[in-house]
């Protein structure tokens, strides 16, 4: 039997979705090997690096605006310090919303100076910073749109005349918005776009080359761009498994089909956690994400009565980070309403039983 | 039909790997999750990652000898630059034998002094550098082990004070030896070890910590140790089937069998190449690669009527790289030798064609 998933990441992916990677794994589209076995110059490989740059850029409406897509490795945390080596002259802003805008911030300060415009840290990163001042001299401001571990989300982005730098591990392709508000976004894949491995950068190429310091190849974005994603040999499975994520968004009806269903989602359960005497919630409820809702137990003698009835019931991740503690629902793009039903049923069915 | 699978990488893995990584996609070990969709600090990834780690030590014949091992993400392209990066004060030596030592020269550039100790660019590198001097002052001495576009390997390892680091992507796990003449060494997974995503580092801890330039988190060995391959999200996918190839090495009798079975295809490959009139051989025979056999043909026109043998009998990726030209046959551990006699066969039956 299949579980309930609502881990923070790695994370869901849609079941057709697993099938069809694990068909590839075997055989790749009736071509007598393995996905996993082919070069990544083969005409097989080529076609799915070309299809999956430029169906990220369509789901995000960023065709034809001057942005590239590209598919690297090494997670947010390589983008944190590749942001600073490609855009860092003098000085950035850093909008600090909790744990990775913090190692954002620390990567930065090896390359210039850091203004951290606002921070969230006075309130263990519960709500999210509004109404700060932005400098007029910034490279860029870099912000983190969706916060995992604290489950919170910037609704609402600073206007400014500096480049915008968005780290959307944890929402790409989750809300519509006019994406062209940023000129570099990346998400770590993990979550909402396919398996760990492989990250997707979306830049605005008119934002490079301003720098004066040399840049190792490997963290050069126009070295990437150069070569369409495969300056080195890129991780096949994630990207091919992302593709295959990215064609069921697409499938659903588009980002914006996806976004209905995730609202849904949202409501029926920030609903349950604000109606049930047995939980609070942990974010600010204007602030709250889509994606992660964190909540804990009003009476945490409580806890193993909880956790016994949502495993019982085959619901697994349902854990806090340990800097929250309680417990955190991801309900990312490919989680059904059923499962989020599911687990109102068992915060309903505890609250009747303490 | 199963090709037979000549790729220079991402490579052939053995079939029952892939069988078992098809079905750890759909569901690992019984647990109701997909391999892809469970956190990385799930107990059951925490062990798949002790395990990789563990077995790549035991296989090396490195366990407790001061060594440890890591599974990164960037392939050998990153390491070019950590290396450097977490090495280099003053100057270091690199020898030579091909693209990808150039590639390493070039971004250890960026870090200090680089010594070229030897090079064999002069013949298009189709033979190994040997009897070139040591400086004494060296940080370390860098060296590839194996060159997987112009087919040759280094036999005979260069002693010297200086901490010795190689790049191993093509050999690693495919011929038996003293390992711990080596202080760091790195490969990428994509040739013979696993699906491409992952890199396997190898490092005495002892060489760290004596540069005096700030590292980036992400660039640091010693931050990746300290999280036991953790301090980021690790590609969950490649990490598991590159431990899946490692038992599969292990179960062969480990890396001593391998390379006994390494021998004979190259051997069988070789005598063809030097028998048969139709075809040279690219690299000094006596630095030829038992993973990557390179040859031409002797007459260039007839390679219309090769190919379609080859390829009607099955064979796939034998072409060479654009550096070298004609064919290149990979023969990594899990290509059978049965498959490395069809090829043969074609071979002799083009001679008798032509």
């Amino acid at each position: 039997m299949k579980k309930h998933n609502f881990s923070a990441g790695p994370a869901i992916l849609p079941q057709e979705v697993l099938q069809q990677a694990a068909a590839a794994i075997q055989e790749l589209d009736g071509i007598g090997l393995s996905l996993i076995e082919i070069s990544h110059r083969s005409k097989e490989f080529v076609a799915i690096m070309e299809e999956a740059q430029q169906l990220a850029l369509r789901l995000l409406g960023l065709e034809n605006k001057g942005y590239r897509a590209l598919f690297l490795q090494g997670g947010a945390n390589l983008q944190f310090l590749m942001v600073a080596y490609n855009l860092l002259e003098h000085k950035a802003g850093y909008i600090n919303t909790g744990t990775w805008s913090t190692k954002a911030i620390k990567e930065a300060q090896l390359f210039g100076e850091v203004e951290e415009l606002a921070s969230s840290k006075d309130k263990n990163f519960s709500y999210i910073p509004k109404d700060y001042a932005i400098s007029s001299d910034l490279d860029y401001i870099h912000l983190t749109t969706n916060n995992t571990i604290f489950g919170t989300q910037i609704k609402e982005l600073p206007v400014a005349a500096a480049p915008l730098v968005a780290d959307m591990s944890s929402d790409i392709f989750s809300w519509n918005m006019d994406y062209s508000k940023f000129d570099l976004l990346y998400a770590g894949a993990q979550k909402n776009m396919g398996p760990a491995g492989t990250t997707l950068v979306v830049v605005k190429e008119s934002i490079l080359g301003k720098v004066s310091r040399s840049i190792p190849a490997m963290l050069d974005y126009r070295v990437h761009l150069d070569k369409d994603s495969m300056f080195n040999t890129p991780p096949v499975f994630a990207v091919y498994t992302s593709l295959l994520n990215m064609r069921w968004v697409d499938q659903q009806g588009g980002i914006a089909a996806v976004e209905a269903q995730n609202r849904k989602k949202a409501e029926l359960l920030y609903n349950e956690i604000d109606r049930n005497s047995a939980f609070e919630g942990f974010a600010a409820p204007e602030d709250r994400s889509i994606m992660n809702a964190t909540f804990n137990l009003s009476d945490p003698d409580t806890a193993a009565l909880f956790d016994s009835l949502w495993q019982e019931n085959g619901i697994s991740g349902l854990k806090g980070h340990r800097s929250v503690g309680g417990y955190r629902a991801s309900i990312y793009n490919a989680m059904p309403l059923e499962s989020v039903q599911l687990l109102v049923d068992c915060m309903q069915a505890f609250e009747k039983k303490i």
